[in-house]
């Protein structure tokens, strides 16, 4: 099976690269970006020497739906909701790893700052958090890194009906890959080096997806206060949560909850104790913990993805191998390097 | 005015030097350890060669006594409480760095897991959180690190009114000097860097000294959720502080009750937007900011401080500044490095 | 194939483990150490979860000749001479990642400060540096990482009457995990992070090693300057070379040198301009690149590889896959992280 | 006294800051920049907030010299050599920190690819090495950061005979701040992070500068080997000095040669053993130490500063302070940081 990548520069694309030179299934088959066409990648990025030496191709939406069977979509958001149009329109299997196709119209609209993909190409769409997606369909919409790494530590939680649903709290990091390759001051090297910064508090753009997704779980929901903060690292996230529950519990009736919900889900593991990034750095895990605190009444959850692959490129395979009936774990099974 | 240092090769007692050595009225006359005996700090630390020549000496507290003016007691928590007696006895002016005086008995016993000072020499001391402190006394004990940036963050709040104290919730992060020069997994290079994990979960025992001080402004404070994480860096704190307001404010309210509290404070300085920890590293600064959603009615606070400056050393040298009537700034002008 | 590991807790030891998961011939099927026996691998790792839940077995080495197929030692230098014995006895193939095998008896004894292995154990042991062995034999003597970098770097100018042999000097760094897991002092986060220090100049165990490889290509060769510098990083090394030419070269000479070299071996790349770490980290690369100075007739040659694959356990499965006749890249596709 | 500072929104121009608010006979009176005119210096880098709070000036040499008695430049190359005409014209005292008037013109043309200054502007300019410059003079020339490292490593042994002047190789580290707050590829987190890299390799132009510095000390030398590389760190520069003895030497006799150079020269401390980034962060201090390897007949000599202190805003300060009169040390007296 033959792919297509399209924003292959950025962190998302280089990563389906190096993940999918491991898949027995699917073969990176032509690149595409903007700029330094007619080079090959490897002359740009030498690690992808012997590797990967393609040459970059100018955006040729029909040169894909003749040469290749699937598309990816690692683009900026605003990109990926007009490069979509002609593939939808055609019928062609296509994964975003944007932003572009996963909000409502008036949400995306509001919290993006632009026009929404049109609805007709949006319908088309699903939202694919792996876990919980029994149909990913021909056109999937990737969950973002932050909403993931979110969702997954508080399902389980939404449809238990331990917790005061008002009071939920997501202290969340990550680092720098998060923020993509933009040279900006905050991504200067002296700036982010030996230093923690909180940014867009109350306005990332992850919030209506992440309240959006839960209240598929639990109607109830209303909101969620959630906080985005940079760790001087390149990859990793975790989301600490913090929740009141109703009635006490205990420490077992947690576990419980959590090793049912994901009792056959390879990629999410429920661990002893609170895990760290390097629990599943350069993997696809999502490694889960917690522990409650009966003196407050609130259960902390911690949860810890690798934001390139879990939080992006990984998901966006794992996604494709559910819907085309391959091994979940194809391309997918090395383990974090730890350290 | 002499001073001793007492665990002088802690990394509160090198900071010690470091500051002291800027301060116009107090010299480092003596310095102690248990190891090295009779070695000059300067070969066990190149860096103190022209700055810091003494020769580390075995403890005897009538030396210190009979030479000295004052003694700042750089030990690790348990040490303290032994050594302070003999000083208390003699009335000898004595700061303490540690935990060591600053809970009452029973929560001592409980959270540190030992015995408490006498209650005759615990009665003597005096907890300083410098900007809240009218008479330090002849016995000072210094806050701790964590402590320091969650109770400048919140006294404003507690007295205010504003706030749901039930659901005060504190997610602090600090740099690897906050953990101490012991060797161990946690504190290995290879295990801290690229890495970010939560430690002492509900169990650090600075919860039940912000607790205690906090009551001082708010006597119906019960208890406050609160979690400690380490960063892969070397200094800095960071007090992310969530709580729910009890009516709407407005963004001047909050700023308006800040600038009040802290309007005559040097060291307390209230920033548009949230502050980063580059903005205090190397000063006795604290920076605070603040952000209010009115969508969860979650007021979000952020302190910084430099957790071996404003959390160990300089608050230190501050608090002798202003129970001896020094200029409060002698010895702490050096501002951040910034990077 | 089973394949044993013995020190499997080292990180050369958990390294073989994460690679050895994506070898299609080599099943990891028996781990050891001397602490912890008993208790699940992924209990201690939890990153394992899922990819090795192994019991952790007491060292006995007729279990593994009669349970598995090779084992490998992942062992400190000093273990490995003693563990080996039986192997040797029972002709059963082992590979030594630790030095114990690599030099004469006599280099070892002064390099090492200890004795060395018995002559006749020493002698059944192949020293491999993959790409220039033909024949690894039963028992694998696996390169050092700072030679591994530094006679990958040098080999084809030493074959080639080019350069003046006094005046050799490698200024060669490498991430912490190049220093065990070893508590001290100089491995403490503080110590390491924001700091770059040289150490055991002149002194380095891996000088010997170099040097006797390297005579094996120019006999006239007596010594090298060798310099060892620790990153505040966890993996990579780059060994910087310095040598005179003795009459004046060009670019393309050099670069026609190296590429006849390393014509058909796929995990040395010969890159454009200098590489860097980023090139290499994760995966078994050395990349390796020049450039001639004229006007002090300086070549500089750089050569870099992630010191725990190509360093470490990835050149160990390499020399396997070579003496067994598997494909050489088996375990060993996944390309460089990058980032 | 009065100090005016041009480009005091690039890193040497903050260092001065925070140098000056320690000095007690000079005050940062006006400070220029050529973006965010008008706008408080403290609001851009809050870190400043009460501890300068100075209004950004449009640039107009004619106020710095009706309202100042100094002004230190420090503006990117290029820029300095035009600004210094008018205060060369008005016999107004400068320091340039940048390199526009250290090299003749026909080398800095050759270096810098760009056209020199004026010869009457250049010939007013004294290239003041603080610690072998006897008259700074009204106009002075302040070291480059790889330049200050390299010569005060090197001085002592030029002047010897006892080293073989035509084998001085140096491998130069530096943190990145060395390279300015351009936003590039090279300088991005991402990039940086975790890597090592080489870059200007026989291009530095700071190589002319070291060349025409130690000339004045041996003119029998003709050219260096020097490269540069870039550490993951914010600040610290490392120079490694490899060069030949003529005939054997002792460590004595080196220990006695270094002693001697810098014996009245509080700024440069001979180490035992090669010293560490972390000895000399922070402050003005040079640290020095060697290993001569008999087998090579090479020695070692490792120089480290803060690139930003000794490297250039704190030796503009030394510079000043010995043109002036002042104490040496006034405003440099803060000990290194240590970590």
């Amino acid at each position: 099976m033959k792919a297509a990548i399209v924003g292959v520069t950025g962190y998302s694309g280089l990563e389906l690269i190096r993940l999918l030179n491991q898949h027995s299934q699917i073969e990176v088959a032509e690149i595409y970006a903007t700029k330094e066409i007619g080079r090959k990648i490897s002359d740009l990025y030498p690690h992808l020497k012997g590797i990967c030496d393609l040459e970059i191709q100018e955006f040729k939406a029909m040169n894909i739906i003749q040469n290749t069977d699937l598309v990816f979509l690692a683009t900026p958001s605003g990109v990926a909701k007009e490069v979509s149009k002609i593939f939808v329109a055609h019928d062609f299997p296509t994964v975003d790893l944007s932003g572009d196709h996963r909000l409502s119209a008036s949400s995306y609209q509001k919290w993006y700052g632009k026009g929404a993909a049109d609805s007709e190409v949006l319908d088309k769409f699903t939202y694919s958090l792996a876990e919980f997606t029994s149909d990913q369909g021909k056109f999937i919409s990737n969950p973002g890194c932050y909403a993931t790494a979110t969702e997954l530590a508080l399902i389980p939680l939404l449809t238990s009906q331990k917790i005061d649903l008002d009071t939920i709290i997501v202290d969340a990091k990550s680092g720098l890959t998060g923020a993509g390759k933009k040279l900006a001051e905050s991504s200067h090297f002296v700036n982010v080096h030996d230093n923690y910064m909180t940014y867009k508090l109350n306005q990332h753009q992850h919030i209506p997806e992440i309240v959006q997704e839960l209240q598929q779980f639990n109607s109830d929901l209303e909101h969620i206060q959630f906080s985005t903060s940079l760790l001087p690292i390149n990859r990793g996230i975790m989301a600490t949560v913090y929740v009141k529950v109703t009635d006490d519990v205990t420490d077992e009736e947690i576990l419980e909850l959590y090793q049912e919900a994901y009792a056959d889900k390879f990629f999410v593991r429920i661990q002893n104790g609170l895990p760290d990034l390097h629990d599943v750095l350069g993997s696809n895990f999502t490694d889960i913990g917690f522990a409650y605190n009966p003196v407050t009444k609130v259960l902390t959850v911690v949860s810890v993805i690798d934001n390139l692959v879990k939080g992006a490129a990984g998901q966006a395979i794992q996604n494709v191998n559910l819907a085309w009936g391959f091994e979940e774990t194809n391309g997918l099974l090395a383990g974090p390097s730890y350290l």
